[in-house]
């Protein structure tokens, strides 16, 4: 869960770097801005701050807002009853993002998995984003990813997005934000 | 039919338009920049600059580079033996983007279509995008677009794209760019 504090913050602060780089959203975009913690509590460490520009039954486009070194947790998109599962690519526009997929583990990682969830973190394949770059997942490939030193914004172009689908590694993850009053966590 | 020195031209110029707005593309996908006269061999009136970012069976991402005044001719994707057309948001990333469709016309819309080519125009009802705005075309839906004095950058996320299933209302029209040596149309 995070607070209404924590969540107007990490909204406002993402908000900024968008606004930074020249990523124009509607005001009605940033009252859905998305803050997801996946019920870990610890959105530094791991979380997203995302803006979902469409997601219809056929096609999705999102864009990640991730602060420096925050992580979004291993998982992946199942095919479902023969339903393929969700199909993404992301595209880094700005900062650096380091994707683990399954594959031959990288010698020297640049990430490590966010302190207390590493056995969580189970594939060590990274494939690194500058500007520009852009990688595709295909369903159900594990996967997990990390902003660098300055964070990065990532846009994701997908099939229909599901999230409440979506397999993790860790069996602690909500995917669902819980946010309470402020007050009610001190 | 373009020239070769058109088309270098047109992806210099929708290269600096890019660059300046912050969206960063790889030198391979410069390479690979389709710049789209439509067959009218009149690249700033009718024409459009597109990268391809990612186009699978069941997905698709591009960007648009628009030049001052330039013009998308009508069309429509159409579905076909019961395969939907093509669905298509287009979000306007810099500059502004005048969508045409069917529904009610404008009373007095922004744009007119390019000299010589008015017949071909026939849906009125005009969508204006700023930037941040966008708007979702659905399949078998006629539309058309150009851009504000300044020229626009489009986003556009869509389903699989198959170009050459696209109909236009302009006979005249070939979807697929000719490019000819600089010195054999002079």
């Amino acid at each position: 869960m995070i607070t209404r504090e924590t969540y107007e913050q990490a909204i406002q602060r993402a908000s900024k770097v968008l606004e930074a780089t020249g990523i124009t959203i509607t005001p009605a975009e940033r009252e859905h801005f998305e803050v997801a913690d996946f019920g870990l509590s610890d959105l530094d460490h791991t979380g997203l701050e995302i803006i979902v520009y469409i997601n219809t039954e056929r096609c999705c486009a999102k864009e990640l807002v991730m602060f420096p070194g925050q992580t979004c947790p291993e998982h992946y998109h199942p095919t479902i009853d023969k339903v393929p599962g969700k199909e993404e690519t992301f595209r880094c526009r700005w900062g650096t993002v380091y994707l683990y997929t399954a594959g031959e583990p990288s010698p020297s990682p640049a990430c490590r998995p966010p302190v207390g969830s590493e056995p969580y973190y189970t594939v060590w394949h990274e494939i690194r984003l500058n500007p520009g770059e852009q990688y595709t997942m295909h369903p159900d490939t594990v996967h997990w990813f990390q902003a660098g030193a300055e964070g990065a914004i990532v846009s994701e172009f997908s099939t229909r997005s599901r999230d409440e689908l979506d397999r993790f590694t860790d069996p602690r993850i909500q995917r669902e934000t819980t946010i309470v009053p402020s007050a009610q966590k001190s």
